[in-house]
Parts: C-alpha cells; structure tokens; sequence
C-alpha cells in the first residue's frame, strides 16, 4: 500500500473521543486509519451530532447493532484532504470536503443496481464496528470525499449528511414545484426537511409539532403554515396534500398524517420509532397511497451542496451548540435542552 | 335522449334481483334504466359473485356504504349490446361486451390525471346507491363496455374483473419477466393473482395459505411454491422476493409478508381487513420498501382479454358454482363451501 | 342552458381582432360565445403573443391547420369571469384568471389516461377552427379557468402559458435540485425554460444562442453560463448535461445539443423547426440519451401560479410590447424587433 | 494471487482464435488468462457469433475501436467454472455458466448509479484491447458468471446474451401484457425481440421484412403479423402500437416506424445504421413520443434464464450454424447465406 502524503509525513496515532460502553466516553490516543489504494484520509475540520450517535451512547446499542468494542461516534462530517492512496492523484491533498460517511461493497446485488444505501456489507461510519469521526482524522473512499466551495463553512459542510437525508426524502416523496407537504415533527430532520421541501418547491409546508416553541423555529425555515396537534386534528383538517414526511417517530402522528395524504400521494417515514406501527390500511387502500421510507442516501451531496451554496438552504443557522473534542459528551447530552437543534464537535480543538 | 334500439323495440321494465336489506333478496320488475348519449344498454349475460357482494347481503354496509334503499348487486358481469345512445354507433348493438363498472365525473383532478379509479365523484355498480348487474339489463358509458372476442365465454368475459384487480395490482406490484412474489391468501383474488404473476413473467410465484386444499389449489393455477404459514415462519424464511401481494385480509399474513420482501421491493395490499393494522415499520424503512394498496383499476380489460384469449390465464376453471337469477341469495352464500371459488349468477335464467 | 350572470346582462355581441386571410385581420363585432353548463366566460385582460399566433398571421396556416374561416387569434391569456354556466357556483363571478386554452374530449384513450394534452379530438384556442381570445370575451371549462391571487399582474397571469410549456419541459428534462441543463436559444421560451430551470433546482444553466444580447439576456434571467455557438463546438465541450433542451429548432443546434448530454441523459425538442431532422443516432444509442418533444401541457397552472407568486419566475419582464385590441397587427408583427420578447394584446382597450 | 482450481491443475496456455487484422484470423497457443479474486476462469463451451464479431472480423475495426493488436473474438458464450480467484467460494468449481461479458469499473458514476452498462471504463469480451471467447477458457467476475440449470443447452446459455439485449430493449420500449409492438427487422436479434415481446405480455407483435422467408420466420417466433414494408406503408397503416424497436439499422424503417407509434409511445433504436438518421421530429414533438436506444444491458441474466427455463422463449432455434475453432472464420462469414440466423463456435472442438 501505497500513500502519499504531504512532506511532514501523518503520526501514526491520533487523538479520538472513544465509546467503550454506555455513556463511556473517553478521550485516547489511537492509531491512524491506514489508507487504501482509493482512500483518502481527512483532517476532520467539524462533525454534527446525530441522534443515532445519542442513542448509541445513551444505550449502547440500535437494534441489532451493539457497540461491544471501543467505537468511535460521528459520522455527519466535514474536513480536509492530508492524504491519498496511490490510485488518488495527489492533487486532492489540501482539498476541502465534505464525507459520505459510508463504504459499500460494490458487488452485491443492490450495489450492482445503484441502490448502495441498502448494500447488505455496508460499513457505515460511527455503526458498531466501524469507526465514525470524533477523532482528528477518518478515512474514505475518494468518490466519497465530495468538494466542498469555499463559501460553504465547516459546520455546513458537516451538515451535509442530515440534508442528505432530507434531499432523499424530498425525491421519495415526489416533491416538485407546486407540491404541497405536511411534515410531522420540527426537530433538526423536520426542520432541514422543510427547508428542502421549500427548495424542491413545494408551494405548501405544514409543519405539525407539539411545542410552540418549535413550530416558531419551523416557520423560520421553510414552513408557510404550522399546526399544533393537540387543536387541529390532523387526520380531518382536509389538508390533501402530496406528501407526508413523518420525522417525529409518533405513531400518532404518522396515523394521522397518512390519513391527510390526497389519493395516489405518497408517505415517507423517516423518524424512527417503534419497529412497528398501526397504519391506516383501509386508508392506504383506498386512496392507493404509497408508503414507505428512506434508509440512508444515494447521490446527494452533489445536489446539497447546490442547495446550500446557492442559498435556498440554510444549514449554519441549525447550530445551536458547539463542543470541542474533550466535550463530546455534552454535546451527545445537548438534545435535552429545549432549544436544541445541532450541535457540533471539534475534534481538532482542546480544552483540557 | 334518443337511444337506438332494434326493431322490437325494449320493454320498460326488467326483472332484478333487489337488496332491500341485510339478507332482504327479492325478485321484482323495476324499470329499465334510462340510457344517456354516451351509453350502451346491455343484456347481461352472466355475473360473477363478488366478496364485497356477499358483505352487503350479510351487513347491508361496508364501511360508510349503506344499503339505505333497494340495491341491485352484482359488478363482474357480461353479456351483449341491446341498446345505444344517441352518440354511440349503432352498429354496437349485438355486439358482446364485458362491463367495466364505473363511471366516473371525467372532470375532477383525478379524473383529469388518468387516475379515474379515484375520482371522488364514482358511480360504481352496486355500491349504494348505484345499482349492479343481478338484472336483465344494465347501462354503461360505451368506453367502458369492452368488446370480447367469440371465443371467451360469458364466464370469463364477467371474471375480466377481479382480472382487472390482479392486473392493476400486478402493474403496482413491479412485476415483471423473472420477478419473484409471495401472494397470502389463495381465494379467489389470490389464485386470480398467482395466474396474472405468470403471465407477467414472475419466475417465482409463491402462495401461502391455511388450507391445504387451497394450497394444492395454488399449485394449480400458477404457484411454483406454496407454504403452510402454520409450519414455517414466512417473515423469517429467507424468502427475499421483489413484491409480496396480501390476497387475505390477515394482519399476520400481512406483517411477515412484508418482512418477506427485499430491499426496495414492493408490498401491495389487496386484501380487505380491518382499517387499522400494525405494519412493520422498521422493516420497511430499513429495506425502503413500497407499501401500497389498489382500489378497482383503470385501463385493465384490454390486457385482461388479451390474457384469457391467449390462454395465460384461465378464468373458465375458476368457476365453482352456477345460479339463476332466483337463486342469486344461494350464490351470495355460496362462499362458505370449502371448494367455492367463484359463483356465477345467470340473470337471464329463471327457475321459478 | 341556463348561465348565470351578473344583474346587468351581458351584450349579445363583442369586438374581436379577427383572421380572415394572410395578414388580413380587421376589427369586428362578433356574437358573444355561448356558455356551456361546466363552461365560465372570461372578460379578456390581457393576451400575449405567441410565436403560433403570429406564423397564422403570417402564413395562414400550421402544417395540416388551414385558417380557411375567420379566426380570432390568441391563446396567452387572462381575465375575469362575467358568466357561469349552470353547474358552476355563481361565486366564481368576478374572479381573475388565467385561461388554459384547451377543451379536450374527457373520453377517448388519452384522456383517460391523464395525458388530455395529446387529446385526438383537442379544440385548443387559436388553432383553426376553434377562436381564441383576441377579443372582449372568451369562453372556457371552469376547471381550466385557474384562479390567480391578486400579486399577479395580468401580463404575468396570461404569460402563465408560456410558463406552463417550460414546466412541462422540465418535468419531461428529470430536472431536479443539483441537475445540470442545455438550452439552445434565448428567445421567450429559452428564456423561460431559463427561469424555470433555477425553480427546479438546475445548479447549472447554460444557454446558447447567435446573438450577444440575447445571450447577455439569459445571463439576467437564470443562465448560469452562456455559450455562443459559432465560438464553441457545444458537441465536443465536455458539457456532460443531464439535459438538453431545444428552444432554437435549428438542427445544428438539436444535433450539437444531444451530444452535449451524459449517459442516460434526456433531450427534450421544444423549438418547431423543420418536419424532420438529422439526429445523432449512434450518440443516442451508446449513451442510451432519451430524446422526445413536448405538445402543450397537463396540470401545469397550479405549479406555474406558485413559482410567480414565490417569485422564483418573473413573468413580468418578459414583458417588451403592449398593444391595444386596435394595434394587434403590430403586435403579431413585433417579434422581428431585435429587443422583442415577449408582447401583449390588452383586448379591453382600444385606440381607434 | 490465490486461484483455486481443482487437483489436476489447469495448464498455462490455451487453444485460441486470434485476429490479428482484417480476416486474419489463426489458431494459436496463448496464455491462460490469469484469475484475479474476485473472478472465475471458464471453459468455454459454446460460443455464439455476432455481427459486431463479423464486423471486426471483416473491417477491422468498429467505429473508433480499431483491432490494432491480436484479440479474441465471441462475447456471447457459456462454459464451466474450472478455477475460481481467493474471493470466491471452490465449490463454484463445476458449475455450468452463462458469461455476461462485461467488466465495469464499480466507482464512476454510471456505475454507482446502477447504470453498469454505461460505464466510460468498461472493459468488455471481444472489444479492442479486451479478448473474447473463442478461445479455450475465459475469465470472468463471480457475479457475471451466472448459473444455469441443466435444462439449457450450451447453445441457449450462450445465446442469453443476444436475449439480454432483448430483454433490454422490451423493459426500455415498457412492454407489458397488452401492449402492441412492432419491431422492423427479421434478423437475430428482430426474431429474438419478438420472442420476448411475447414473453412480455405483447398481445400484437408486428415484423416487418423486406425478405419473405424472413417474414415467415418471424411468424414462427412470435410475431402475430408481419408486414413487407414495399408493399405497405408502415408509416400511414393505422399502427398505433405502443412501441416500435428497431433492429434493421435501415433509415428509412427508422422513420416510418416511429411515426407507426401511438402518443406517448416509446421507439427503441437497436440495430446499428449510421451515426447519423434523419428522424421524424415534428411527429415526435406532437405525439410526445420517446425515442432511445440500448447500449448492453444491466441485470438481465437472472430473467432471460427464466425466459429460456420456462419455454417462453426458444434459443435453440434459432441456431443454424456450429462450427469447430478450426472453422471459426467460417462461422463469421456465415451471416451471408440466406437463411442464417445464428452460428455457434465451440472453442473445445477441433478438426485439424
């Protein structure tokens, strides 16, 4: 294996913010990534914190993914290129990107026909037992390592990957000028999903949550009307939209937002609740509404960083909390203030 | 209106078989309806015995339908041209059609799309308060009185219906030459089903059902597996199919059927259960699988005689009772026998 | 027929601009059309000038569609309604808004599959024998009386037919948030494609065209690049669009243009040229590029009013001429102004 | 480089067919392809000709790849699994195999997008530099060794290729069961269509031909009409088929077919002609018909087996000519006689 490298040559260790078990989070002094031959490795300049990196540290485990071996978290992530392997041309180096977190196997059958999110092999960042980016550096497939224009910042750059998950959404669920959409829940993927929304220009945004406080915030990025549960049921509003994105993870509000889907429109489920749910089949029949949901994404960060360079989406204003490497944990705590939206860690910065 | 008739010109009243009520049956001569310019007056020749037929006569209701007046039953039907409107060439007359029974508004935003089948504005035979085809003669727009070639019997040319609905959930379903699908239920829907797969192309055709009988059934009509969902886990037996059809109605049958499914595959609820069920949702976002449901069809009966009169499907063999119109409640019922399939009511038949 | 008008009674006749010949067009007072039950007539405010309106001006005919009778020209347009028929509310009485100029037959094969825009039996405005709106009064179907919110000045609400050609255009194109487009010519409906190719989300919009002014006119409306193609060989530049759109119905351009898209890319010919064109072929094969053309459109009003009323398209500078009933001529005649994009016909106003 | 291969090890050179320039073609002596990983060595057993083999056979060259160097011709070819690379499980070793020829680069964007077959780096059998199959063994990856069941003959494994085609070009063309379709041209790959054409559902499958003996062929396999194209105007006789593929390559059947489409039909173009056609535009734009073509294919071996397995579609037929390697120039040359349609090598037979 061959890598080039800048002339002061990488350490061989690096500093990372380690989960070795629940709410176990330390900071260590682990080896660099070695780099294969369509690799590149990336000073990580910022990293967002996902919900799923709070779950894995509250909990040790999703599903069926368990961390039972040190993981290092992080996987919406931003950096630059301070090396390549030897089928990269070295001309990356020094460049700005912006990482899709994942690494398919190319070969399998969902590979083969362009649907890499499902690959069965998928080593994913910050998914027990890959390691994610709370760590100075991460290493990626060089098709993965996407350009980022200077008139993007870190943090946008970063927060790439959860717009990602909101431009696939916005494909599933067929939105195009004109369209109207009901979005259930105004956290940060609600929140990015009707910024988007806006940005595939749907005409009508309803946004639904239960706090005032993040309806606001809704209205403030994209939302042209917002509803509060509790007053208007959602189900008999006559709504009629296209789409329904659900990011809440209620099974309320999901039963409530299918049920307001106008006849062949489409349902996409992104939140993550219970494994399962009671849907309103007969509804679902007899409208023939399409439901499904979204894992991951396909070929967005092209289209992303579109959208936010040209400013229809606006991701730096997402940022409500910003943590050097040393406090990864409260950053993995933040979510339980009311105002939080997305926090970000350093992992090139210390305080201690 | 002027309406085209043969010499001998119509009589104005028919002889039907009318609903009044739950299992309220009576033979009664009511007028023949009135034919507008668009429409054609048809002798009805033979009527297939739906499940949603049998509903009303047991529960006088589905769902918010009410049989609150006299109802003619009866939507899969046939028979020949007698009459026709002012705008349809009388050479229509003598012709023999199948009857695609709805009418809708042509003029509202589904209708406009293609998607008639959901035009909120439907006049659908036999669904309170439009009357069916358990009469001697019933009216229909002249687009949608399709012709039959000699050589489909009466028979087939009224079980071109539930054909519709397994084409219409076929073309949902994805399914293709080489195709793989798992159908619950092998009634009358789900051995329609199995047999349209084939002819699709599906090169795996598997059908699950309690019954044995009705297994080997499957085996007869298209199924290249069947499966006893008693004895083996179907959510869990690696059946990794394009599409799952659910042809029963069963919650259970449902849930693992689409736990059957591979990645980015489709599940069609045909099925008529209970409003609500509870859906595997984790499944399907991780797989991003389609969940959808049909409601009747549009644009079926053309590639639905093409089927019957090429051989590749066979509608003659489904037939497992035949009644005259007297007897049309012995048909309502006929369900109940272990070996029925479809019931035929003959309404140009008298035996009292 | 019973239509419902305001307390004082429509008059029995209106002035028109009327077609009688080869440039032959003279005012003349013709009876009011009638109004038909599903049918509003629309007071005329503003009418724009299409390139169809003028080669009948001109010509006197379209291929196969000979102006052999009077013809009132025009099918941009706009208004308020004056009259109801008898199964539409009275409500919409003084309502403005923009016409969709096509009557189709709501029956045959292609209007029951939603794609009423190919209608066989299609009586579109302006197109011989059916009158268009060069005139006081013009009569349409209430669903394609669209209504338009008050920030919509007349010129932008009648201009929303040009607009509805380009969203059919990008919805034929796939164009998408982060897509990259072609477009030859700038004249109104390159320009317009311009425009609503940023509203889908085009990151990249190259526009070609002969002459540097309008070339310096894309930039202002939506061109991200522009090219001039005696300059550049737009075949051999490595533009690699996902989508060529023709707006110049020159061949060299078409040609030049399908080569300029990647694989599995789209060109969509828009521009009227000659009958038939010489086409890359072999291009189109090995990189299996989809080539079609659009022929009007079907559901586009809605979509059309969002992106002018959120101000993503400006309709209203388009705007280069405005003539009064009196001076349609010279409106018909305008476009060989160099300036000349687009010009009105106020068919209220009158100068003589 | 670990291969494995079964105890008596597999020699280091092997029997081959090499063309050295135009019509040159030698038996000789060359090395056994070496075996990477991921891949399998087969021995090849039957070997169909094609007529881009004919043609680098004949001109040495196809468009801009140019035989500059020895190569092996024959991409359509079935065989045994001999050896299998470190990556791949030894119990392959034995298994009969279809080859699909192509190797694609798995990281550009084509390839990432699921659209293998557009890959810029594709390495593809019998393509200049790429060898072929004429030769005793092969090498290809695991996943494009596809397993066929003993009911198929060398001769049909082999000739899944040429059914890949048409199996591509019915999914482009959106046959389905009801569709009519014509197809120009009589050719292997004309009756191949047509097979599948039927195979897909197609109720109507019109050939035209200008040979008679070829017309009756096509009635053979699956076409229910056919049509000599001197005698009727294809273009004016009322067609209106859903689609129309092209496999004769001739101008003027080009054109006459794709104004034989419906509105909103789809032509395929798949027999190669010129770089260049002159096409029907004005037709295309008023009818709204999509034009395209097929370059390969992805993902199409698994439902051409079917097609074969099943008896839907018959390869065997279609073989009119077998030949020994010594005799391989012979089978190149034989597309002259009248009526051949499809040759066979078999690299594992001599006769000097």
């Amino acid at each position: 294996m061959t890598t080039t490298v800048p002339e002061n040559s990488l350490p061989e260790t690096m500093t990372a913010s380690v989960l070795s078990g629940v709410k176990a989070l330390a900071i260590e002094e682990v080896p660099v990534p070695p780099v294969d031959a369509d690799e590149v490795l990336v000073e990580i300049a910022a990293v967002g914190v996902c919900g799923s990196d709070t779950h894995y540290y509250r909990h040790g485990r999703i599903g069926d993914f368990v961390v039972d071996g040190p993981l290092i978290l992080g996987h919406e992530c931003s950096g630059t290129i301070v090396a390549v392997g030897s089928d990269v041309p070295p001309s990356r180096i020094g460049e700005r990107v912006a990482i899709e977190p994942q690494k398919n196997c190319r070969r399998c059958r969902e590979c083969r026909a362009g649907r890499y999110n499902l690959c069965p092999n998928m080593e994913f960042y910050a998914t027990p037992p890959i390691d994610g980016a709370f760590a100075r550096y991460a290493v990626i497939r060089t098709e993965f390592a996407h350009h980022v224009p200077d008139s993007l910042t870190d943090e946008a750059a970063a927060l790439l990957e959860p717009l990602s998950v909101a431009i696939t959404t916005m494909r599933k669920a067929g939105v195009a000028p004109g369209s109207s959409i009901l979005i259930a829940g105004a956290g940060p993927i609600g929140i990015i999903c009707a910024q988007t929304a806006r940005a595939f220009g749907a005409a009508e945004i309803i946004v639904t949550d239960l706090v005032a406080e993040r309806r606001e915030r809704a209205l403030r990025f994209g939302a042209t009307r917002v509803i509060d549960p509790t007053q208007v049921n959602v189900a008999e509003a006559g709504l009629d939209v296209n789409a329904f994105v659900d990011a809440s993870g209620s099974p309320r509000a999901v039963s409530d937002g299918i049920k307001a889907v106008r006849p062949a429109g489409t349902a996409v489920l992104v939140g993550l609740g219970s494994p399962e749910m009671t849907l309103p089949v007969e509804h679902i029949q007899n409208l023939e509404i399409t439901v499904t949901g979204i894992f991951r994404y396909t070929d967005t960060w092209p289209a992303a960083i579109h959208l936010v360079a040209s400013g229809q989406v606006d991701l730096d204003s997402l940022v409500t909390g910003q943590f050097d490497l040393d406090h990864a944990d409260e950053a993995l705590e933040s979510d339980t203030h009311p105002d939080s939206l997305k926090s970000i860690v350093y992992p090139g910065r210390r305080s201690r």
